[in-house]
């Protein structure tokens, strides 16, 4: 037996008995006649004592040689601590040592192991399985574990069914790239690695399955941003005999749940809101609702004032930056450098200054009397002490900017605590995008989403097209979609014509989805779903940024491990058996 | 809301209520006057009930377009039925419909939706859709679903973390063919998928994080036998601080529990059993235990006595079928039969009968006095009314040739029922096993596998290294082989030296496994673990010979998914952004 306790465990009521502990060396101090050291393992750290000429003296010369993260296994006895150590759960008592087993040494580690680390990211990917031995990282990972254990509990308890979907699945050419793997026994054949398990979990619920569920991973080859993962993983739900309402009742419920036993957290009824007001009061479909700062149109109250830029605009939009009155020149410039950015892309930045004492002062007095600025600051609900931020543009460019102006401020005024939570329903998204460069129609979440109104849908010319609202639903906390869904297609006639405004032919249809459409004629239930991102849901929970603090093994930027160091050459036997060959690669800049 | 209740759920307290169901049409049956529809979900049936005259007239009339597997909704009212059905859940009840609403009509299915099917394997493949809307199937994957809850609750309560090991991973040649996925954004670069994740556990343990557990896809390139898949499902398992003693406690009291809560059956304690053992009395090395009939060596007692055959023999061994010396001249033959398929090969079958009158005759009388066949018997411990079994020749082929026999018999003698358990763990596997061909020793577990002696491992002249034994283990339920595992190697000289002896040069070692050495010299705990094969494990519980029942969208023998036809082609632009082509296919015959 190599331990009786973990270095976790041990309490007063255990001083007087015979221990054996195993764990990582943390911390040695030697003090000449003692030496103290602290043994920690994933439970905790228990303080181990020796003592000069009490001890046995082969333990005093093998802790004499021991370094940071050592492992060993100790024998010996607890004793209560004279000097307690409160801040601990072991730190009544300790272990005086009998006898040291070193099970291994450890070269010194090339970071330190300690929340507050000085190694860099791509040392601490290198050495992940080091970093990982890091109290904050293995945090996050138990907490994921959690959210995977909380999330199944409610699910099993709604009678939904976990379901393995298959990895090997086919390529389809719609949406984003698939991963794809060569098949040995079907030579000159790919699989593709599944984007979503969507239509297995539709043909589920075809078989009657009613409820389903999977916490899978998911594929996408993607030109990675810096908060994706080529690898990534979902809560994978679909249910039969259910109507939005339905859909949206049952994951709230799961997402207060998560709240209430992960976070200690009574998450409030989570509001809806239409797709058409969430870019209307915030220009984005997934807004911060931790603050409010709704945008505020003024297009009726300011034009005709001969001041150009606002009487050459389609939409003049604002925010109302409470309290703000008292920016200084240089901070309103940040501010307007900020929107200016070509990321952001706005031509200027338009303030209006109600003071303290009452007055309003705007960059735009030339044109503007005291009356009109008191009838924007009306428009704003603004009082004494607030600062009014205006933007102009065309609705499609300036809803956006003003967009991040709002989380800029939001940021630097404290409104958005990774310990405040708030979430919301997005409803109502539009069914289809038109792709300007490819001048066809896309699916706005995906081809299986069915309209609201099925006849507009099947009628309505397609320029219009644009005018339907979709079934579909997301879910918005802080400002990040962690999930959506839709309401499925279970007709085969829309389905058909679903492929036909999306631009496949009647055989691409049938060579893609054959399978799905024929499922569709031999009684598919109405059924609808939804899938969380379960990466991004345990950052929002960890209250960090980054999925990849989440995920035990991430890949960087260019899809690389540079741990174990992967994708790598393969042997060309191993090409030759799968009838493939790489072709010239391109030349390196 | 398309139902307030599901097709199980209502009872004699439903009376009077007014309902809404949805769901299938299972049958059927106009009478006239009277109409009767059985309406099935997953949860049950429920029996519909429209009385010509009485009821809604538009509901009759939709009643009589009905054909099975058409989609409804039905309103109606609770009432007690007049001739009740015990035998049904809701047999008590039935639905007097005032409307009703369809969904979806349905074609006539390819094959009977019932448990007894008229459907082929390869329709009920391709409409696996429909074969998942069979009870029996679905209960399969009720099963499977059952049996990893359960998994995850035990793991749970013994503190074990569920953490997810990336997919894409890095190609090894030691093992089985990788399934590998081009890199686009690393041309010329692949990434493979994972054929366990066993050295990412084994880091996860040198981070510290004690207990891990994922019930994990895995993937095996490999020609399919009648019952591999090429992607699998594993409940893998890691524990640090651990001896094999720990392990096997700690997974036995895994499966304990699976057997107590899945199948209501008290297994008792897990015998083991040494692998030299098994190989000795059942001639393989995961015995069938739900019968005895264990080998009898007969070599020193038969041999001498002018029988070339047997004086020819290194071993001479048999079993005895109890109660089998009413065989007839035929049943023996095709016994001998039997033994002597190509598949098993042995030359021909001895045997003894032991009539119930006392008297002993046997098939080489010609040798043997009636005092040897007394002393044959007297080592079979044979009685009155039995039957022996002898096979001889070399030690190597002979054992695994009365082991199909015996299993045979066995099953001949319905000594094997599918509702009856015996699980046992052998251990003491070989480390190494000697490949003929490539003259080279072969890691008989996996090249992490730790020897039981160390010292004998490091020292022994490289011929001789076939006798070391590994601490390694498997557990084995009616005759397969569910799962195993080993104590791991944390040292990285004795890794090194295990690569070396594989035929890896230092390099190669480097390469494949440079991470994992290096993750050695940072404090490696102890560790070992276990995988089972998840999609076995559910087999075994259903009762079922094969796997293929108990996954959702298995693939057939060639890895095809015949429903959604896949692998397919995939189109040029995609290979071109890979960086791959085919390659001349080869010729189909």
């Amino acid at each position: 037996m190599l331990r009786t306790h973990t270095c976790g465990a041990l309490r007063m009521e255990h001083v007087g008995q015979d221990v054996t502990l195993s764990g990582w060396v943390a911390r040695v101090r030697d003090k000449g006649g003692m030496i103290w050291i602290d043994l920690r393992d994933r439970y905790g750290i228990t303080q181990l004592m020796l003592e000069e000429g009490k001890g046995n003296k082969e333990a005093i010369e093998i802790a004499r040689t021991l370094g940071r993260e050592y492992v060993l296994k100790v024998q010996g006895k607890v004793i209560e601590r004279v000097a307690k150590n409160p801040k601990m759960s072991t730190g009544d008592i300790e272990v005086k040592v009998a006898a040291i087993q070193v099970f291994n040494p450890s070269k010194v580690p090339p970071f330190l192991i300690e929340d507050d680390t000085d190694g860099g990211d791509e040392l601490r990917m290198r050495y992940r399985y080091l970093d990982l031995r890091r109290d904050i990282v293995r945090q996050n990972l138990v907490l994921r574990h959690q959210v995977a254990k909380v999330t199944r509990a409610y699910l099993d308890s709604h009678q939904f069914i976990e379901v393995e979907t298959p990895v090997l699945i086919k390529s389809t050419p719609e949406g984003a790239r698939d991963f794809v793997v060569p098949s040995r026994m079907n030579p000159g054949q790919f699989y593709a690695l599944p984007q979503s398990p969507q239509t297995f979990k539709q043909l589920l619920m075809v078989s009657g399955f009613d409820r389903y569920y999977q916490i899978v991973k998911c594929f996408r080859d993607e030109d990675l941003r810096a908060d994706r993962q080529p690898e990534f993983t979902q809560i994978d739900c679909e249910m039969s005999f259910v109507e939005q309402e339905d859909v949206l009742n049952m994951f709230e419920g799961l997402v207060r749940q998560l709240f209430k036993e992960v976070k200690g957290f009574d998450l409030p009824e989570v509001p809806r809101m239409l797709y058409a007001d969430a870019m209307k009061y915030y220009g984005c479909d997934k807004p911060d609702t931790r603050f409010g700062m709704r945008f505020v149109e003024l297009t009726d109250l300011v034009q005709g004032k001969n001041f150009q830029v606002f009487d050459a605009a389609e939409i003049i939009v604002g925010i109302n930056a409470t309290g703000c009155a008292g920016y200084t020149r240089k901070e309103i410039d940040e501010l307007t450098d900020f929107v200016k950015r070509p990321q952001i892309g706005a031509k200027g930045l338009v303030w209006v200054r109600y003071a303290a004492d009452g007055t309003l002062k705007s960059s735009v007095d030339k044109f503007y009397t005291e009356e009109d600025l008191k009838s924007i600051a009306a428009r704003f609900e603004a009082k004494p002490g607030d600062l009014m931020l205006v933007l102009a543009g065309d609705v499609k460019s300036t809803r956006p900017q003003l967009n991040e102006l709002r989380l800029e401020l939001g940021s630097r005024l404290g409104l958005r605590p990774k310990d405040k939570f708030s979430a919301l329903w997005v409803i109502d998204f539009p069914l289809l995008e038109w792709g300007e460069e490819e001048k066809r129609w896309f699916a706005m979440h995906h081809p299986f989403t069915s309209p609201k109104d099925v006849e507009a849908f099947m009628h309505l010319p397609f320029e219009r097209l644009g005018e339907i609202n979709a079934n579909a639903y997301d879910m918005v906390i802080n400002g990040v979609e962690v999930g959506g869904g839709s309401v499925r297609i279970y007709d085969r006639s829309l389905q058909n014509k679903m492929f036909e405004l999306l631009g496949f032919t009647p055989e691409e249809a049938k060579a893609q989805f054959g399978f799905l459409l024929d499922a569709f004629e031999f009684g598919a239930p109405p059924h609808a779903g939804l899938a969380f991102g379960f990466d991004r849901l345990c950052s929002i929970f960890g209250g960090a940024d980054s999925i990849r603090d989440f995920i035990a093994f991430p890949k960087n930027n260019s899809g690389r491990d540079v741990m174990i160091d992967s994708p790598s050459e393969i042997n060309p036997k191993q090409m030759d058996e799968l009838y493939i060959a790489t072709k010239p690669l391109p030349q390196k800049n």
